[in-house]
């Protein structure tokens, strides 16, 4: 069974573009092989400076993805920090990157184009995104296209050093990018996107749904006549939705004419809402439920760790690191 | 009592100029506050590749030092790599890094002028150096002028940290550089230094001592003539073995004629002979029991993840990581 790993960062609150470009894709993999989600909250120092976002952060994260369908039974489920053996590897890798390879990478460039003094953590976020990677042995990793460049780092940081030690210490991971698989758009009709502040939420219900829902822009053809559905931002929506002969009746509404955006709308609406009903439900028990969440992540982390272990011990063997100690979850 | 913080990496064999002129100094603060002490073997892993050789390097520096008097009654002996949460600790503390502070370092300017490309693990040295004076709370860090400018840096990181989470989680260490004592010249009369190839070494003896004392270079002043001792490289390592007396009494010689330079070099490998007998046997007696060296190293390890973790909890808190484990020793 193949290892699938995937790392989680926080972007805020989740919404439909969220979900049906990658989110959903992202939980299925769980049926696909033996799947490590970690929340990266190393990672997400690199811009949050305080504890309490940080924390909250990952307690979101864990809630988002448990009531969309994570199930903790499936996969490996944990938070980063959870596996301190990551920042040993990153050192050890580091000594394996020249300097110049960070200073090639495209996240970086772009930062300091625009200005940015990027601190070391940034600089250096493509080591311990293979650290990651490796201390898993992980045979996928799919990632966007964005990310294409520090899969490429990874498996070169894992060549060089299996190479200096003559074996296989490390797991060279397949490259796997995902495409974005459906273009959601937002209320104003451009790509849904929080910088746009056209998003709905899978969170969001009751008033605050309606209203964004309400708010889709639409052209003004009075509702007696005909429309096109294949031009109309809530018919967009409605079809990641509706399965085939739903869409097809709908559509055909559309065509016949006395069917107007607000009847659109509203079937939305009740869409939206049976279709996130139960991820809702689920995480507002999980949400009065903090601890069992915290069990978990624990759990996930104590196992996440164990496989750690087991890469990291010829590791320590064959780079000559003397180690007296062992973890143990508490 | 305060904390007083030393790495030591090895480099190679020691010599009578490395004793003199620091070492016998460095093992001394033993006595003078709560002393950790550790071999910088993650350190090590930027320019040496070779476990035998890192594993080897560990060992040997624990009996030079062992031998010469370190006392794990008096201090914490350790390998770094025992502590791993120092990398933990440099990842954080690499986040409040601007990426020019590290570019700046004076260590890799030098290679960067030198036509090296250094690793990253080299480029960030110095923070990881700061996570290992940091994370014991080290108040004094005895350190050469070199390393001046990384202790700046420390001081620097540790602020940041501090100021942005508002409270003194990370204590400030002093400054105390120590000035070398004295300037130890090698066989050929240059200052005693491996690059020159001109050692005298701590554990030489027999024939290997006894031909290097003989190979120290003087000038061609007949037997019979007086002589001057401070113009002799003899007498400036006799120097450092003699008390006052013997000192005045071998210059008067020196200077009565019918003393050779031979006679010197005699009364010379009979004072370092003497001087090191105990610490040679001391080093023998462990490096055939080397479990008991293993043990001093493992219980100090201990010790010191115990500081650490006291160090490292609030960290873990402010910062809003989570973690579920514990280290135990085993």
């Amino acid at each position: 069974m193949k290892t699938i790993l995937s790392g989680i960062q926080s972007s805020g609150k989740l919404h439909l573009g969220n979900y049906f470009g990658a989110l959903r894709q992202h939980i299925q993999m769980q049926e696909q092989g033996d799947a490590f989600y970690f929340i990266a909250n190393y990672h997400s120092l690199t811009s949050i400076n305080e504890g309490e976002e940080i924390r909250n952060n990952t307690i979101d994260i864990a809630l988002d993805y448990l009531a969309l369908g994570l199930d903790p039974q499936k996969c490996t489920f944990f938070a980063q920090s959870d596996v301190p053996q990551v920042t040993e590897l990153a050192w050890i890798l580091g000594t394996f990157s020249p300097v110049s390879l960070m200073e090639k990478g495209v996240a970086y460039k772009d930062k300091v184009a625009q200005g940015a003094k990027p601190n070391i953590g940034l600089f250096t976020y493509p080591i311990l995104q293979a650290a990651d990677i490796l201390i898993y042995h992980s045979d996928l990793v799919p990632v966007g296209q964005d990310q294409k460049q520090n899969i490429e780092i990874c498996r070169d940081l894992a060549g060089k050093f299996n190479h200096n030690y003559g074996d296989e210490y490390l797991k060279l991971p397949e490259e796997h990018i995902v495409e974005s698989v459906a273009v959601v758009p937002g209320v104003d009709g451009q790509k849904m996107s929080k910088s746009y502040g056209n998003t709905i939420d899978i969170f969001d219900e009751g008033k605050t749904l309606k209203k964004k829902v309400m708010s889709i822009e639409t052209d003004s053809t009075p509702l007696d006549e005909p429309k096109d559905p294949e031009s109309c931002n809530v018919f967009a929506l409605i079809k990641l939705f509706a399965d085939e002969s739903k869409k097809q009746e709908i559509a055909e509404k559309y065509r016949a004419g006395g069917y107007g955006y607000g009847h659109a709308k509203n079937e939305l609406l009740g869409m939206i809402e049976e279709y996130f009903a139960e991820a809702r439900a689920n995480r507002k028990e999980l949400a009065n439920d903090l601890d069992t969440v915290r069990d978990i992540l624990k759990e996930g982390g104590q196992k996440a760790r164990e496989r750690a272990e087991e890469v990291m011990e010829p590791i320590r063997e064959v780079t000559g690191l003397m180690k007296s100690y062992t973890y143990s979850s508490n």
